[in-house]
């Protein structure tokens, strides 16, 4: 996988109380949270919401994997950077890849993959609407 | 409100440590999901699933109020007993009352109520079906 | 309580997919923790950070009681405002009462308080300290 | 990684409310949470809560990496067994395989695997106490 960083999109979250646990850090399934929030900023950055994809279009985007590696934990009050970037995608399966770091002081967090299935409504596989599919290709591609 | 305590059905949950914060202590939020896990216990000791009465009935218990008094913390693998009776209720406005207790030693860690509407799946105002308004009568009434 | 509008703080959420449940709304316990979200944004206001209070005062708010009222469903990626004021406090307990709206068009999803009791780090008991204390009274107030 | 069916440590959980989504299935995180679940079976298994090892030896397991392949979803009140049997393990550096099926019908729905790192209560690397450090050899090996 060889996105360059023009390739991610950012967001920020602040961490909440309730994403801790009582190691004093956060816990780690929230991980795979704020890479949801990173895809919906990703959808964002490329015209649409993700939910009209769901509400208009009738597909979804199934997750069928989903990796994190921690690196250094996030505590409460901390402003984590959110760094999403498209991986090889088609209109019937879809990758995401990400950097999560601290704000303040640039400090790598975790990184992460998820792959998800097109499917519609019913969760049986299905394609892209057209328009969408060329989103997935990395916008710096010749 | 004078349910007695023949009335409670009692279920029980293990704390996990996603639902320790970094208080090290349950997070009050969680509180709510436990009063979740006993609507539904509650409803298998009437004798129905509530994902019957969504997928077989179309009508829902959209919350419309949640109160939690909490007296004592929680701690991660405590086992904890959620005891849940129907307070007066309708066949349009049903309504549960909690007692949360550490199993071990009978504290009380909590105690609550929550007010639920009955809807479509549109959420709309409805009526539960007849079947089911009945149950909701303390078993003990004459 | 009379709190006056201009006492409210006001903090911004946009909805997760994980906050929602199948009922296509955000599942109610989620609003507990965007209370918690409102508190710290208070406490930003007021010119201090929670966690601070925590590691360097030692004292913690241990939540006793909370009550959401629910007006109308919040949906994945909405906007949501959550303003949050003071309600009578104390040095020993500090109360919240919390409106959340859909920012895009104003409704009013849900209405809240919470009450807190200041412990030590071994929740114990305790006091805020001195320079805390005159934060939880209404900015306004003569 | 070759851990034998009788090495698999087994434990059940009933899905929650508040863990669906608007998909209509169980969150992907979530499945996280029930490998966290399956850990705590397993050490119960194993002769020790793991809570004893973070308040009496001082020492926590950091997740250092997750990941999970979901097959099939899980949808509320489906009763899921979760699987849990140790992979390649030293006293710096655990692992775990999880399997997590339907229980009524045996279906697949995720495998995952987690590894951790031992550290002592303020994150700083550690190793396992002695007594420990066996337990996580399979209990077959010769």
């Amino acid at each position: 996988m060889n996105s360059k960083a023009s390739d991610f999109v950012d967001t920020l979250v602040t961490v909440r109380y309730a994403e801790t646990d009582q190691m004093g850090v956060v816990y780690y399934a929230n991980y795979l949270i704020w890479m949801e929030v990173g895809r919906a900023a990703w959808c964002h950055d490329r015209g649409f919401h993700y939910r009209d994809l769901e509400a208009q279009h009738n597909r979804m985007m199934l997750v069928a994997e989903a990796t994190c590696r921690y690196k250094a934990p996030a505590r409460y009050e901390d402003i984590v950077l959110i760094r999403t970037a498209a991986g090889p995608s088609s209109d019937k399966v879809i990758r995401f890849i990400y950097e999560i770091r601290n704000q303040s002081n640039g400090q790598l967090l975790a990184t992460g993959e998820t792959v998800h299935v097109v499917t519609d409504r019913d969760l049986r596989p299905s394609r892209l609407p057209e328009q969408f599919g060329k989103l997935f290709l990395p916008p710096s591609a010749d």
